[in-house]
This record gives structure tokens, C-alpha cells and sequence, in this order.
């Protein structure tokens, strides 16, 4: 590859040091401003591009962001790197993306191998199963900043940024409560996931508060797919429970759980309401529009970037919490 | 932030000198297996991780990949990406994500802007209106290594990866055709645009080869969304128009269309047939369920980082174009 003109052939052309030049084009503060001058203006001349690899080198800046997602493929999390982009943009930051799959393996594979001194600082929602909290410390103890959003570590001091899980299912199951639903089912997430219990103790919360008893028959812990939802309620259903509505921990098994109603010959909304949790377009689609809440997930994105690129520029920080209210979005399943 | 063992107090330990050490770590050819295997046993002892900066100096490479893209919050786009993603990951490269936003400005912008020298290459799918032809020229002949993938620019000599567009067109107008429709619209994309164009071409064959009249009056430019395809059915409806069938450009201007129709009382696959391109999932969920040609999107970015890698570890390179084909998706809706 051609690269064209080099800080070299400035250095030369001048009759000043490699160092000087590199000095003018970092904009460093020793640097005479005469001097400067002239090798701007033969950078210029020249539509000379300083090479980021030397400058990152110099100042120990890459302006690159590592950004670990579980997913790209569904709305949620396309929605929030859609944020992430955007802030960084704007300030100036690359963004280099690692996909875990929602592998355990992949991730701690990732981690363990990631080359810090090519990035600034680490955006991560981690996966389903993670078990690299000890490598996430070994990094923040080195002053590496990180910045957790939507899925992250438990017990970790180190900034998150988060919607209000707790609170939105609280929101989600008591609209279920004020429609006049009595047995409401949870179609939870995994058992162990943070988020998925704020959403457990949302419901939980809600349900106390209206002084509806606790049925843990009712609370179906499974997967996030809408082939779990639609398994779960199929479960529920050959149960003999009764179940008059039915909170899912997203859309995508709220989707699932409505698809098995209809099989069932169950009417939405009527028979038995649905709320999900996410505010993905598919629910303007299927039938009947479905009730959810609504996650602020750009929002989520784009303060998860401002936030770390604070933390990048001053790294003597204290850890904050961000939590991003959410709101309800009242359709026709519930 | 710490950086622990650096290149250096290797070459201070074993007493050798750092572009030595260098070359050991890089694996250079003209290295004594000896001193290298004592290296190579020293930074595993150090947990010594290269510098990738400094590499990336040392060897000409980056392990980057630069992804500009126009939209990410989109299920083609983001399965794509994450095709490219996995392809990568598998070859030891990172990816760099660039969007648009579909904006030509911000496109423009961009690529004038990127530092090359931190990329080994770029996977590209150019914005609506791109105006940039340019600028790939010039990069192209610097030998920057470049693969565009479904939206390409006409007439560039570069590698290109794509769906089978007419292709697909074709299947899906002759489907209907098949299935007895005989005044079949086309709700198109924009009329500058090259796989629109394709896509265009496709449609106006199969009417020919069933020696159906092309009636340009059936055919309506317009954008790629939801709303776009809504409000283009509305405006066939209220033309007065003769339309039985309807063929879309891509699945959320098919939705839009099923939406307009079933606002209008007409039963969607009886009275009007309508068809789609992508196979978004969202295609199982809108009822009738979308018949729809499926597009091979994590195919396309995974061959199209692939071409990359070809071409990046061989500069001299011949262009070439892979075409992958697409398939019917026979649902209700047509």
C-alpha cells in the first residue's frame, strides 16, 4: 500500500527533528508555534494523514472503543450499538465490535485475549452465563475503563448504565393488575440473570402491593427466544393452572406466548391479556398490538458512550450508576 | 494505565536487541529458531501481550477491518454484520463499524475522513444517494483493499458480494403470475438506485415472458420503510388503478402494504396477493404470514469479509463478483 508522504519526509523537507513534527501534529504544548505553523501547512500541502497506529503510540490514545455485545441480530441490541455509534461519532471515537454469541466460552476466550493497548476503554453487556468477573476486575484495577450496560456483573464497582428493570415490571404487571387480571403468570429469563431478577421482583413487588397471592407455579423460568415463549405457554396451558394474563420478560417471548394462545383457540386481550417488555416494532404487527413497556435503548447506547468517554478523559473516576426510566406503551393485548 | 513487560525488557533480559525480540513475536522469517523460542518462553513467562499498535507499525498490518454500513437497526443489515463478524472473528481480525445513517453527507464524510493506515481493508454498502464513486476510485488505486456487498456502486472495478437480485425479482413476480395474479404492481425503491434497479428488471421480465402488459402506472418509486410501502398501496388504492397482486421491494414495504390493504377491508392473499424480499422474521408474525424471497444475508457478509481477508493477505488481486442466489419462502400472503 502506498501510504504517500511520511512524518520523515516532513522532518526532512523542514530540517527539524522526526519528534518535532510529531510534536506540531499532536498539538503538543512544547512545541514553538512558528514551527507548528510551517508543518501544518506542508501537512497540508502535502494532504498528509498522520498515521493513527505512531500517533496512538505517542500520546497513548487509539480513540478506538471496544464495544461486547451478546447479540447484534435483534432489535434491543442493534438499537443500543445504533446509540453507542452516535455518541461516539460525535466525539470522535471508533467503535470495534466483538459479538459473544451468548457464549460463556467466547466471552472469556475474548476477554482474556483482548488487545487493551489497541483501545481506550470497553463497553460490555455480558453474557447469559458469564463467569469473567475476575478478568473485568483485573482490568479496572489497571485503570482501564469500562463502562456496563443493560446485562451487567453483579457486585461489580465499576459504572453501569442500565433501564429501570425493577420498575418497569412493576409498571408492566400492575397495568395487568388495574385491567382486572387476578392470575398472572411471569415468563421469566434465566434464573441467575441480574436484569432478569429486577423484572422477577418487579412482579413480585406489584402483585404484594395488590395483596395477589404468590403462585411460584405461575413463574416459568426459561430462555429469551420467542420459541421459549411460545414453549413456556404451552407449558402453562397443559398445567391446569389458571392463568387470566400473562407478563413476559420481552417481546420476543410475549410473541411466543400470543402465537400459543391463538393456536389454543385463546383470545388476546380477552380471555387472557399478554404484556412483554421491550417496545420492539413487531408488536405494532402481530395481532392483537402488543402491550409492553418500553426499554430507552438508544438512550441506553448513547449514555453508556458519553459516560465512558468521560471516564476515558479523566480516569479518576468514581463508578456511577445510570438508570433510564422506562414507560408503558398500552396497546391491545392487555 | 499499566502496561506491564513491554518489547523492551524482553530484549534487556535475554540480552538482545528489540527489533529482534520484534521479529521473534512477529515470527519473521529471517529469525534464529533458537533466539525465538527463547523469546517466545519468556513473554509467555512475562504474560506479555504485543503491542498491536507497535505491531501494526512494525508489520504493515492491522488486524482491522473497517465495516461502513447504512443502517444497523435493521434485521438485513445487522444479520449481515453479523456474517462479517463471525467470519472475522474466525480469521484473528476486528471489525470497525462505521454507519451512515444512509446519509450521502455523512457517507461523504466519513470516507474522507478515514485513517486508512489503522484499516488493512473496508467492507462497504454505500448509502441512497452516494456520490463518493470518487473517492473509492482513489483508495482502489492506492491498492487499499476493498469489498463492496449489496448496495455496490454501478460501474466500479472493485469486488463486489450480492444477492441475486433479478434474480429474485423474477421468482417472486412469476410466483404470483403462477398463482393467477395478472395486474401485479411493484412498490419499488428508489429509481436511482442499482439492486433496486435489478430488483425493477426482474419484475418487468417475468411480465414479459407471461406476456403480461407492463403498465408503468402500477409501478411506484419510493423509500424502504414500513410507512413508505403503506402510503404507495394507499396511493394504488385511491388511483383507481386495476391491482390484484403486489410485489415489494423488501418485507417492511410488503408489511406496510399488507397493513394499507387490511385498513381498507381487503382481505390480504384472497383478494390481493402480496409478496416480499428478505425473509425478515417479522414476515412469520404479520398475518396472513408474508410470502417473501429470502436473502442469503449472513451468507453475504460472511463471504464478503472473507474476499476482504483474500484480498488483504493478496494485494494483487483480480475483482471479482459473487452473486448469491436467493429462494422463494412460500407463505399466505400470496
Amino acid at each position: 500500500m502506498k501510504k504517500g508522504f511520511g512524518i520523515k519526509n516532513i522532518a526532512e523537507m523542514l530540517g527539524i527533528s522526526v519528534s518535532t513534527v510529531s510534536r506540531a501534529l499532536r498539538d503538543a504544548h512544547d512545541i514553538n508555534p512558528e514551527t507548528k505553523e510551517k508543518v501544518l501547512a506542508l501537512a497540508r500541502e502535502l494532504n498528509f494523514k498522520p498515521n493513527k497506529n505512531a500517533s496512538a503510540l505517542a500520546s497513548g490514545s487509539t480513540k478506538n472503543i471496544g464495544v461486547i455485545i451478546p447479540f447484534i441480530t435483534n432489535y434491543y441490541f442493534s438499537t443500543v450499538i445504533s446509540g453507542i455509534q452516535e455518541a461516539a461519532f460525535e466525539l470522535g471515537y471508533n467503535i470495534i465490535l466483538f459479538v459473544t454469541n451468548d457464549e460463556m466460552e467466547r466471552e472469556r476466550n475474548l476477554i482474556e485475549n483482548l488487545d487493551t493497548t489497541s483501545l481506550d476503554g470497553l463497553l460490555i453487556s455480558i453474557s447469559a452465563n458469564s463467569s469473567v468477573v475476575e478478568q473485568f476486575e483485573t482490568l479496572l484495577k489497571d485503570d482501564f475503563p469500562i463502562v456496563f450496560f443493560d446485562r451487567v456483573p453483579k457486585d461489580i464497582a465499576a459504572s453501569k448504565v442500565m433501564q429501570s428493570d425493577f420498575e418497569g415490571a412493576f409498571i408492566a404487571t400492575n397495568h395487568l393488575i388495574e385491567k382486572g387480571y387476578q392470575h398472572i403468570a411471569h415468563i421469566a429469563g434465566p434464573e441467575n440473570m441480574n436484569f432478569s431478577k429486577e423484572r422477577l421482583r418487579g412482579y413480585l413487588t406489584a402483585l404484594q402491593r395488590a395483596r395477589i397471592p404468590i403462585q411460584e407455579d405461575l413463574i416459568i423460568y426459561s430462555g429469551f427466544t420467542q420459541q421459549h415463549g411460545f414453549d413456556d405457554v404451552e407449558a402453562l396451558l397443559a398445567s391446569g393452572e389458571k392463568v387470566d394474563a400473562i407478563f413476559a420478560v420481552n417481546d420476543r417471548k410475549a410473541i411466543g406466548a400470543i402465537l400459543a394462545l391463538k393456536k389454543a383457540g385463546i383470545k388476546v386481550g380477552e380471555e387472557i391479556g399478554v404484556i412483554g417488555f421491550t417496545n420492539d416494532p413487531i408488536s405494532t404487527i402481530v395481532e392483537p398490538n402488543l402491550t409492553t413497556v418500553e426499554e430507552p435503548a438508544f438512550e441506553i447506547g448513547q449514555q453508556s458512550c458519553q459516560l465512558l468517554i468521560k471516564h476515558i478523559k479523566n480516569k479518576d473516576y468514581e463508578p456511577r450508576s445510570v438508570i433510564i426510566p422506562c414507560k408503558l406503551i398500552n396497546r391491545d393485548s392487555a
